[in-house]
């Protein structure tokens, strides 16, 4: 999507060189726009490992140039090890991360063992990993494809007034190589010319909305407002908001989603209130060998820190950690939660909708029927 | 309530020199604890104008002893005509602070026209402002009576595991004199050895939650823990919350409940998870002039700095404000949200617990019945 209207990925290769890849650095952002030169694994492992990059399909890609760099560095009479050791060290960064390790076997499968001399070799791992930026990219423009029709009835049914969106938490295109999943069918009818506002959840305690999709809406130009997580049911309540978005971290194959923390309090007020609430998402979101997302999907619980200290620019344009408690208060930090499929209107996917129940998912993906 | 062991009200007449009304200063909450004197009309102005006061409770006492310290303060020919002075004074400071105007009128209209020293004047408006602060934490303590047997039942069905109580915003003493409404339960199942733990919203924008009620808590020795706004719909469907707890800023005479913006959220989820959720008020927060509290109870709109800056400590010790979005972010910031009476289990009250309706309401309050 655009910055101030230059169009960026969030990961790509340096035009003049294309033995370097260039990524937006999401650690300086929303206070600093900075674009990191990044040459070797090791300096595509701090990315991941440090957050520079985020987000399931950039964390994927991200490896993927990784497993590219690995390439060029690799010695001729070891290309094969020295492959297989920097798959180890990306898949450690963040081990959690399934798009993550799925890149880097892609990479290795493609690469390993293959004959050839050794550019070839190198020029192979380069469109492998450009095949996985543009895969990631082309899903996420698809799932705007899919969406932008539902922003475009509301927009007919409200007769030309904005189509009041409210999302939680980062799944824009920051989150992704471009276009993201929430946001994109957001970017898709705004830039169709369908009047749309966002409302941007703030997602305490790590403030992806205020830090990342409030600074990704205003670089692409679209109209939004910072609220605090606290608001939305109060706006669902006064009619202010037409429908929810939000990504999900992983989605049973009944259609429970797990997401960022505070997504079930968006859900349960979006039922009471009759807003639709939609879940877009990748496919390689899915897991379809789970069915109870409360009783199965694990729910990560992260550093207390993270609510009791929050960083943010000063007056004087420094960046400063402070502490918003007593210093002796505990705190816990549950990374996500799930909405129960009964919750959802619909998943957007690269597929299309799909209806939130079992027999709507298998539809779209009979492949996964048992 | 016990600041580290020691007994303290959040305002109070001096020991050794009575002209002299003494608080604690809650803007340097939670990070310094200190202890201010009032001595003039004007000290108590700026403390309640700038906040170094706050809450119904708080306010309402406060104003009450401004109006002592005016009778302290007035001239002997003129004592009417000053009382009168300080009156429009006081109640400029936050205009719509019912509680503050209510206090005012009543010290007036108590010492106006008065006959007598100028000696016995100042007595009575001693006694006055003293009843007035009397008053206010006998109606919390009442409260805290009332709620505790429910939280009581709940630690019996638990078999003496501790009753997880949610609350959200700051409704416990520093909102009032002494005790608070939503924690006056809590603190009075505390004293009782039922064994209680509060989750504490922290409460965005302005982060009452994790700098006063977790403050508050751990000085009487609760036991807590803080959790971001987002947390409290995963903590209900995993069984982790009994009971929710909240204040109300007003509650019309069908039940609807206008309290700080966020709580609306719980509620919904209270509903679908089926945990009961109370609000705790003094009596003089039910309006019976409103009965739909969306159509009706005005929403005030506030600063959107609230939103986009926080304030907090630096870890060199310094209290520093810093920015958490782009700077040119565009942010709104509703004070409150309204909880229909649907959604709410039951009104801890000093008179008792009333049923979430009009006739529950009035059998309370047969006074208010048409």
């Amino acid at each position: 999507m655009n910055v101030n209207g230059r169009h960026f990925r969030t990961i790509w290769l340096k035009e003049s060189d294309p033995k370097i890849v260039q990524i937006i650095n999401q650690q300086a952002l929303p206070h600093r726009f900075e674009i990191l030169d990044l040459s070797t694994v090791e300096d595509i492992r701090r990315a991941i490992k440090d957050m520079y990059v985020r987000g399931a399909g950039l964390i994927g890609a991200a490896a993927a140039y990784g497993m590219y760099l690995a390439a060029c560095e690799a010695g001729d009479g070891t290309f094969d090890r020295d492959l297989l050791a920097a798959a180890g060290i990306l898949k450690n960064t963040r081990p959690t991360a399934s798009n993550l390790a799925w890149a880097v076997d892609a990479m290795l499968s493609a690469l390993s063992g293959r004959e050839g001399i050794r550019a070839e070799k190198v020029e192979a791992a380069r469109r492998g990993a450009d095949a996985i930026a543009d895969g990631d990219a082309e899903f996420c423009r698809n799932i705007g494809a899919h969406g932008c029709g539902i922003i475009e009835a509301l927009a007919e049914k409200k007769g030309g007034k904005a189509v009041n969106i409210l999302t939680h938490c980062n799944a824009g295109w920051l989150a992704f190589v471009d276009y993201g999943t929430a946001l994109s069918p957001v970017y898709a009818a705004f830039d169709r010319g369908i009047p749309v506002h966002v409302w941007v959840d703030e997602t305490r305690p790590r403030n992806q909305g205020a830090s990342l999709t409030a600074w990704e809406l205003a670089g692409h130009g679209v109209p939004h407002d910072l609220i605090p997580d606290n608001a939305g049911g109060h706006l669902m309540q006064r009619g202010l908001v037409d429908m929810v978005i939000t990504g999900a971290d992983r989605v049973t194959r009944r259609g429970d989603a797990a997401n960022k923390i505070g997504t079930y309090l968006k859900a349960a007020a979006a039922k009471e209130t009759g807003v639709p609430f939609y879940v877009a998402l990748p496919s390689s979101t899915f897991d379809f060998t789970m069915e109870d997302g409360i009783r199965e999907i694990p729910i990560e619980e992260r550093d207390p820190e993270e609510v009791r200290y929050i960083s943010g620019k000063t007056l004087s344009g420094a960046i400063e950690t402070v502490l918003i408690c007593p210093e002796t208060t505990p705190a816990r930090n549950w990374g996500f939660d799930v909405t129960p499929a009964r919750y959802i209107t619909g998943f957007i996917t690269d597929r299309g909708i799909a209806e939130p129940s079992e027999a709507g998912i298998m539809k779209l993906y009979p492949e996964a029927a048992v």
